[in-house]
């Protein structure tokens, strides 16, 4: 099984950080292939970031799934989740989106921990976009930047853990699910100190994308993507516009 | 890894069918070790006999999880699936939760296909248990009882193929769902016939078990039931109830 | 009129404290039926404990009802409304639901207080099962175990007025019911200290089990079980899953 | 105990109907109070109309509750029941309100049938401003202006069969509400034809405001309008406005 | 462009107020026609009173729309909305539906600021009646009395601009809707002072409805009103209801 | 007043197309800078070329609203919207959204037609994100692709009345919306055969965005975006992203 991992960053930082947690997550046997955007934000932590960053996943995966059996989207907003899934055939899995329905697999409600200040109300629309709402206990941002939270993982970690239990207390939440890629890693670290499951979304979702392989899945031809034509794009996904092969 | 099947229906032909299912999916190595209700319906096909079944489904898990890794439900209405959840603290998944939640990760709303007059009410209520309504484009009951479908497979996926293809068609389904235990292997002979992904629970559901152990989760312990006292119940579920070891 | 009165839990003194309630609420000439579960939890304060109590409430509508023109039952969360409902004719009650409705028709949004450590969410998924979850204004779970809320009314009573208070005031409640069969009467004794209705469920589903006698409904028979099969269960449970002569 | 019968239609033709319905009803002891609006259109089926005889329900409550123990709001799109519930501390309940919650008791979701071209959206909205749309199967609006169902209630009574058979076998519905007064009467007489509950809107507010008086319930009276200046309003209304007494 | 601009209350205080800020907002040209009821509550606060307002509303639009290209109602509960858009088939608008819909251009949710002692709940409603309650962030009311705000404006203005610092920080909200006929005014002084845009309902509507007559539309004729009885009514009102010539 | 339309497309004809729609709608004095990506799908139709242009929409956000009022996303999936709102202070407004708060104020539910295959969900998703789905009567998709609907506007015409009517009829829409940059023009063409309103995204946009500039509203301030890195972006949404001078 080979797995491509997109980081719609331009960060390598960040693909190197959720390519090992990939790695550390996949069966023996299963190859990930990261790539890292080219264009476009640094690290995505606000509505306009994300939405230039769209063109990039989907730029990504259009230029490198040949080969692949299934496509992680390794930014926690999900970036392009969409819009890649409509694009190929093969399954397409984003990293909170498979952290969501992982939890949801373990208790009745889960709570959502992030970083990034005025992040809250875009985690929930995320939630929302997955028609999960109704299972969400919570989200707390914490009050550390994104590059920090993997610069100065003790410092984060004391301020999950407290978000954590205010989710699980005051909440009810069963289960936890840490959304950023700069907190991946971290629910492995925390998970000993907490009676509930704390989900990391690199880690969720590559289980996923490898179950979808091995289940044996595609995903709806009906909805195929062709013969649409373009201006200005990379030659793989003008390519893979204009007319799709696989 | 060890993987628990319940049936808390009383047919072991049923068993027998879920099983096969269930060790076709597994990866190499699990095992699967297929239990049977000795008290409760035959089939399971009403409201009444799904509230009986819920005592078998909990007797089950309690008498038979020891040395278990995961549980998986295998009953499609989720029989006993949040109590068993809640008595336990290795994974629980149902069959037809997990084939929900592993359609959503594959397209954006999913049908929904069963057997048995009247259910679809019961399965519009089990979708709305588990929060995902938004996800639902539909639901077709075929006109074939329980017994039938795997009796006579021949007529059961005609239907099936019909009301696939108008799910897909008219309510923009991207994803099929075929619940019903009694269904369990159509899927997989379906599937070539159609351009977009046809699920069973069992196969789903034992994914998402080993997935949930390879993650090395466990159910929430804030939630534990102890030091419960009760009359009349088998040993080991009051024993269970009233003091937990593991 | 003669109702059926269902307590699914073990304990004799809990259905002496609401058969006590159902007859002090009864119409003259209403005779009250209250029959105890002879297997199952002792008190139902747990996902688990419901599951397993849903069994014995259908046993119990099953061996109990012939000669009942209507059924209540008796337990907080409803356990086994629908499979009961589904598998009488006559009207069947549960004292939460009739509490719920009832509320309804005397404000715009209802609050809920209950005992019992870890049970708001599920009573939250009750009132959202009733389809109700836009009138709740609020659920608060008092710090009192089952049990000592009825041997000591004083200590809840006290904290059941400012749980009230805190639902009129902060969440707009405007008519409060106290579910938890423990909790049975202490409305009427409550109601003189407020200024909005303060409701029992078992006095509201006697009430609304009378009411749906004299207006001469069943409850719906397109939804008949019958000619079905079972194993071990009871000798009354299982001829009426056979075959229906009422 | 004493009823207050509110009709908002100026239409005397119609209070006689719904009181004759209201009387057949009641419990023996029960008085019956059915005023009718001296202003306003003589039926309401529109939301123009429906607008003015909301000042006409309030006025009428206003000034004849004195003495009674509950008001039933005679019209079957609840005229004014907010309104009138926030002004008296007596019980209050809607027809159409009554009949909803009632049919929840009976069944899991329900249909309603009503009368005049374009009723369809009021009615849904109607049963979404009592948060019940969750329960809904559907609505059917028959082929009969209101004046012509009580009239020839044989034309209405073969086109209401075959709405209830639809709302039943197609959607689901596992009770049928009537919902006009013009259709008073018809729930009776049409019951004997078929296997699900039928209810009529003042029976049900008749049985549920006579309930309601029996468990000794008031109105929340944290919400009480007093000290209110008014212009031109009858004395009744204005008075009761100005200062509350009871 | 002539406007009509209804005030369902008897204040002709109120009714100043408004007019001003709807001339002060108006395009050049545009003609404002300001009406006041003759009967009902001084100043609406309240279910009660706002039912009685209602036919005021219809009534007012009736007597008065000749010559007049739209409608604003200038009351914040936008009484009698939908029932004076059913009547006419020039554009109506009320001044809270104006602020809601213009705030939801602005950002992804809004919160709504009032005044009155128990209107949340009222607000919250109206909120739903509009179907925008997921665009909804909070619900603040302020401790003022409506006539005291507009007589106070300091003191409401310092509450005022806590309320929407709370709404923006807590709530997420990125736009405040100032919701109160009393409160009219008020978010042109405070705007300055806040980073997020504040909405005036009178201002919100006047432009509307400007915009609903420039894009030359008119309300849907399919749901006329026409042919209808009435007793009691203003000629006006009784006459447009018999049969409509404009 | 200086509006900035943005054509996400790189079709120039469809820019001109909706150029020429907003300059007939627009205020005299009003005038419309329309600009075309230069990279990106021809005509998006569908989820992936949607998410390219989302960076195409940002991108000509960026570097041409220096010294314009407000902004007209001029595609009918309002491309990029949030993002572009987010990163500017000027208002922004999406041709379809400002179609739907429009309908919205016109009546009680909207029809909404588009063209294209598989677009209904796309569209539904859509109103989802703008939280109208309780607004929805229902979505009609025209079986006519993009292109050939402004070449061939008789036949897309009569299929668009077709669609109109059913809307109007069967699902109680008291407002159409013509959605789709290709059927820009047609509501006016349209709007004298049917009795109900028909609203083009491009003329309420341009409205709605006039009225925000007028009503001296900015977008919410604490959201802003700055001090963000990116790679290989244009010079303008590069340095707007990195600090803002505005």
């Amino acid at each position: 099984v080979k797995l491509l991992l997109i980081n719609a960053n331009t960060s390598v930082a960040i693909t190197d950080l959720v390519a090992r947690e990939a790695r550390a997550s996949a069966l023996p046997g299963t190859e990930i292939l990261a790539v890292t955007s080219d264009f476009g934000p640094r690290i995505i932590s606000s509505r306009t970031e994300n939405a230039i960053a769209m063109h990039a996943s989907v730029d990504l995966a259009a230029r490198h799934h040949e080969g692949c059996d299934a496509v992680v989207i390794a930014v926690s907003l999900d970036t392009g989740l969409s819009a890649v899934r409509e694009l190929l055939s093969i399954p397409v899995v984003g990293m909170t989106e498979a952290a969501l329905h992982t939890a949801c697999m373990l208790g009745a409600r889960f709570g959502l921990i992030s970083v990034g200040a005025r992040m809250a109300p875009v985690y929930r629309e995320l939630v929302e976009s997955h028609g999960l709402e109704r299972r969400l206990a919570g989200i707390i941002i914490i009050d550390v930047e994104a590059h920090e939270a993997y610069q100065q993982p003790e410092r984060a970690g004391g301020l999950l853990l407290a978000a954590m239990q205010e989710l699980a207390e005051r909440h009810d939440a069963e289960a936890v699910v840490l959304a950023g890629a700069a907190l991946t890693g971290l629910a492995r670290k925390l998970q000993p100190s907490v009676a509930f499951p704390v989900l990391d979304g690199v880690a969720c979702a590559v289980h996923q994308a490898e179950l979808l392989v091995r289940l044996g899945t595609t995903t709806s031809h009906t909805k195929c993507v062709h013969g649409r034509e373009s201006v200005g794009l990379s030659e793989g996904l003008a390519g893979l516009l204009r007319g799709r092969s696989e």
